[in-house]
């Protein structure tokens, strides 16, 4: 994967080409690490060689494993980098597109790509943090201020 | 719904964490009104527990409601809020992922939330404008302008 | 179509309404030729009163065409433009929604607009170029740089 700092006016934009072959998950978190992102949203499309879907399953608060080992469209990747435990964490979900048409989607655990994926990553000036919910088992975005001190019916008081 | 102002050079990006339980299309236009905005793009990822989409019949000029009472992952929301009628209206679009990882897609009309929404929402300085279009029904974006008074084949004159 | 200009600091915004009957590639190439645009990421949602879809066949080393002639939700459509061969190029992908919530999704070769199509343009201050990739026969995004510098394992040594 290749980088290229689009803009840095406040936010940071940045545009990741990956090569053939490189697993989506794993070189963005290495580049999340790099760059120090923490605050981080990104879309991409693409291509992939094969691609493995997430399902949570609210019973076993576990993702279930839904793999696709065939030439796939990323039709749609949209996702974020936040702070988890101290270090960048991706989350992103995916729709890829099959032969005919017909598309599956979900979470994204892993997948490799061919030939080429864009991604449009922007690094904002303030980071996002995830903590444990105990219900789900899952880590989530924290965010406990407002951001002009808005308060009423539907929004949550500060802490 | 908790919001984090993110940066504010010019356009205004906000981080949108959603509770468990909260509905997404009141939460939005509730932030919407209160944030006074009238010309933001968003994106989100999340999960919902359920979720009511909508096809636009051209015959009937309304939109066919499509309910899905199942935990699903929210795999794609893209929308806009513009103003209509002096007030911030909302349209999304959605995909949702179900556990087999088959998808369904359409316009938001309703959805729950769990255990999170995850929105990255960008308000511009220049408000958009919906307003009637008769032969639909449906009120749409108008853009009378060109950026910069461009004029040729495939760009309408301005008004 | 018609445009309007939201932001210009670094980044240049722009919304794009497209009228009925507008052919999306076409009108997207025409406008980026105009406005010169290099850099661009783009999202959008409308409806669509057609749609051809393309599949990349690794084999023939070209794209499978599906039309789909039928009143679409367009529920994602992501995208970019950069320079091939010095002209702007389109790349998008798309997912639409049917009458019963089901969606089909893949490259977008073509698309007629009903009755509108909402684009979210940013424009960066630096280009983008694709060159021809031998093996796959596709004209690719390349990135030769590194952000910062940054060199290590999983990024590659910049040329």
């Amino acid at each position: 994967m290749k980088a290229a700092l689009l803009d840095a006016h406040g936010e940071k934009t940045f545009a990741l080409i990956f090569d053939k072959g490189d697993e989506v998950v794993a070189e963005l978190t290495a580049f999340a690490k790099r760059e120090k992102l923490g605050g981080s949203h990104l879309t991409a499309i693409g291509a992939f060689s094969d691609v493995t879907l997430g399902y949570f399953d609210r019973e076993r608060k576990e993702y279930l494993r839904i793999p696709l080992n065939e030439q796939l469209e990323l039709v749609s990747l949209l996702g974020d980098i936040a702070l988890d435990g101290g270090q960048p964490k991706l989350h992103a979900h995916v729709v890829v597109g099959r032969a005919d048409g017909t598309v599956r989607g979900g979470h994204l655990l892993e997948a490799h790509v061919w030939p080429t994926l864009e991604v449009i990553l922007t690094e904002s000036p303030r980071h996002l943090v995830r903590t444990l919910d105990r219900e789900s088992g899952l880590a989530l975005i924290r965010v406990d201020g407002q951001p002009r001190g808005v308060d009423g019916p539907g929004v949550k008081t500060r802490s």
